[in-house]
């Protein structure tokens, strides 16, 4: 179906905005912000003998054969550990690795600048981020993807905000490349922090940049260094260069923000049959020997920092070699690993994913099985959960709507209201009241409860088809981009202080000045 | 977005099979016929007293207030058993109810006319089935839904028979409203016996009509009534009518099929907040007491009997009254009540639905919601896993294709293999030699495996952006619809041997000449 191009010239007879308003959807509604509490029993494909492999075959990757560290700095402090480093190739035995890594706390707070947002990372709560990263972006008024804007970016911000299931602001939403690199995390930061009161995050991509964001977090949130220490305010998240390797810039980053007492997350990105096994056992072996040696080096420079374990394990296609994602191998993957989380004591990462190239029936089916697979496997935070098209390289704002309903679903199916077993919820009065031949609508056991007795959808149209038809037949994604419309004309960023507000912009024009970051690496 | 609309010029325009055969779809590719184990252990959100609370509930239910039945027949039975029969409504004690449902056995085979493809149900085995009884059919060439047709049927049931994901053949795909109703069970019958060789079912729906289904069953089996009786060969599904009623056709139906050996599925229909009360909980109680009271009156005609307890416990829309499915309440119900039917040691039955009028994003994810609760709830019969749209009023063959593309995937899914963690899968000598600078893609550890290590999809697009656009940036469901003419082009219906063939025939036209079935039930 050339369906961008249909949406496209609806576009331009008339924007679906007003179309949507029409249409009578009114307020966007949705669910109170909550941190979720996952109550499920994790869905747990590998025996003791399964979970034993998975960590023998991990530890003898980093006692046999080593993961090289391009940063000069981790060598000299694998060195110090007493881990055997050959050139870049560090090897570390299994009993240091595991003291280290027991170090890492198995839940944190991550407090931002609004504390009525504080996050926990760890124990039974799954937390929801915005998709991050992708270098192009489609709304359904493009004829085609293309690279992102700071203005797209901001959109994409806002939906994070608007968004109550979303619980923090991960990545760039969308790499605006209309801004120079120099500079670039400069105005997003800013975007970030003055759109969004959200738990942010900085790419590990230069000493500048780090220390940049992690400045303007302490300015928006008003604290001074001391309080900015005191306990995790941030994070950082970065790749292993798969396979068994960790560049330079990420592991500095990860150090800065470990010494100032922010979080990290380490998430190797194994791709079976690529730079991983073609077997999912040892792909997923590979990821967890990489992660954990970049953990092992935070907790004997910072023991006790908050450090996660990221999952981003799935196959390619084998026709084409490129990587595919929603897949059953990708569900299982991030399943074993969820056991060696545990098994390790550390709060997982894993994420919302899809191969698709539009926000179709394909993105959902592959979306929504990497996001089950998130609740099956333990996940604490989920990353990339609104928004993803493309294996990552598009950002759509109407999958982003279309996300958070799955999301919202999941939020709501974890209430534990939903399964409550009191005698009002058995009901047997309400039963006995309507007998065989009455009807409950009417009756005080529902009236009582009925206006939250169920979910309520943002964008799923539950009308019949006549009435949908008669309302325009429009499919889910052209509704998604009503509602991301009127998101936008009804947004409000969220209250700052005008001291703060200015501290930031001074921080901004002052690193401007001063030229921003390098761009050489 | 018009979706439809430009489908609906574009199929004129040219067709879409031919379309699909430019872009080089080739041969429609499939994963082999299995039967599922599915290992995983089910998501049980009720605790010990909530499994309490709800039997409880439903034995109280069924002491205290009664079923009504208005068959007779069941009537009189339920009297010589002892149960307290008041006009139509029946009481019975919790003792001899869970005395009858103790002698239903836990698993039990069904054995079309190609023995190669018997079922089991029960264990862990999870079978999935097309959908059943929609009264209109559209297909993306279609301006809108329409009544169905025996010709839609047919094609519909040449799905059910081409995908190997499809275990039985459920209900009528569609109903075929062109054909009269006191003959259409033959003519759909003689179709769906002679296109597909996958387990069939008989309506509920007047003796004559049960009759005729059992007899043609036999006769496309090449079977005497000694051999059909032997083993089941087919069963029956029915509905109550919540609340508290089992009407006269129903229960008449499975007294038939139970008498001669086969298996019945009870499946109350329980919208929480209309026939039901508005707490999960307590639609769930109803829905068990309404079941176990059917369960157990056919315990005591024929012990032993293959009996399936079925779940369609959904939630309304509070604001339209029309039901919801694929919510995070269904969900849950669908879980507890698998829950259930490991207490009482039955089978359980749940289906793959949704309430979009399309197949778009809010279709897959509401129908992927249906799916994944069926494997968390250890279900053991999916019905309407294939094609369903419209809360069941709709009958898609677009989405009949893209539900078997979810239902594949969570086949694959089930393969041991894939988290399977012997030394060659955790693959140390493999991540030794490529290191850290090469790649997996030429080794022999990938290129003995890489044919089937990983899922391969029916009408998923993994291209890129560029490649999926250049090649006309078909959306999901258009490019189902390809693949839907494809499967019909390429159809050949499975061996039958001449002589049954005739019989078949042969009984549907003296059945015929002999008027078929009354009509004024």
């Amino acid at each position: 179906m050339d369906g961008q191009t249909a949406a496209h010239r609806r576009r331009r007879a008339g924007g679906h905005s007003a179309n949507a308003r029409r249409r009578g959807t009114g307020l966007i509604r949705q669910s109170a912000w909550r941190l979720p509490d996952n109550r499920d029993r994790p869905v747990e494909p590998l025996d003791e003998a399964g979970v034993a492999a998975i960590h023998d075959g991990a530890m003898r990757i980093l006692e046999e054969i080593g993961v090289e560290f391009l940063n000069p700095e981790a060598l000299a402090l694998f060195a110090e550990a007493g881990a055997t480093v050959s050139g870049t190739n560090v090897r570390m035995g299994r009993e240091w690795v595991m003291e280290m890594v027991a170090r890492a706390p198995a839940r944190f707070t991550l407090t931002p600048r609004n504390p009525a947002r504080q996050i926990t990372v760890g124990g039974r709560t799954i937390l929801f981020g915005n998709v991050s990263s992708p270098p192009n972006y489609r709304d359904l008024t493009m004829p085609a993807k293309s690279p992102g804007t700071r203005a797209q970016c901001a959109d994409l911000l806002r939906l994070t905000q608007h968004f109550n299931c979303i619980h923090f602001a991960g990545g760039y939403p969308v790499e605006p490349v209309d801004l120079h690199p120099s500079t670039r995390h400069l105005d997003v930061l800013h975007d970030k922090l003055t759109l969004t009161d959200k738990v942010v995050h900085a790419y590990s991509l230069g000493a500048e940049r780090v220390d940049d964001v992690l400045e303007m977090v302490k300015i928006a949130g008003g604290l001074s260094e001391e309080e900015f220490r005191a306990t995790p305010r941030m994070y950082t998240n970065i790749n292993s260069t798969s396979p068994l390797k960790h560049d330079a810039p990420m592991i500095d980053g990860c150090l800065r923000c470990i010494r100032r007492g922010q979080a990290v997350i380490v998430t190797p990105f194994t791709l079976a049959g690529a730079m991983a096994p073609v077997t999912m056992a040892g792909a997923v072996t590979l990821s967890i020997a990489e992660a954990l040696a970049a953990i092992a080096l935070f907790q004997h420079v910072a023991p006790g920092a908050p450090c996660v374990l990221g999952t981003f394990t799935s196959n390619v296609d084998m026709k084409s070699g490129a990587p595919a994602f929603g897949t059953p191998e990708y569900m299982r993957a991030t399943q074993m690993t969820g056991q060696m989380a545990r098994f390790y004591g550390l709060p997982l990462r894993s994420s919302g994913v899809c191969t698709a190239n539009v926000p179709d029936g394909q993105a959902m089916w592959e979306t929504s099985n990497s996001l089950w697979a998130a609740v099956q496997s333990g996940s604490n935070i989920v990353y990339h959960a609104a928004g993803w098209l493309e294996g990552g390289l598009i950002a759509s704002p109407e999958k982003f709507v279309m996300d958070c309903e799955v999301v919202q679903m999941i939020q709501r199916y974890m209430e534990p209201g939903i399964v409550a077993t009191g005698p009002e919820e058995i009901a047997l009065e309400a039963i006995r009241e309507v007998g065989a031949s009455g009807h409950y609508f009417g009756i005080d056991h529902t009236r009582a409860r009925y206006e939250t007795a169920f979910y309520g959808p943002i964008v799923s149209d539950w009308r019949n088809f006549e009435a949908w038809q008669q309302a325009g037949g429009v499919w889910t994604a052209e509704r998604a981009h009503g509602v991301f419309r009127q998101i936008l004309a009804d947004f409000e960023p969220p209250p700052m202080a005008d001291d703060r507000r200015e501290a930031l912009a001074d921080f901004v024009a002052r690193r401007k000045r001063e030229g921003g970051a390098p761009t050489d690496f």
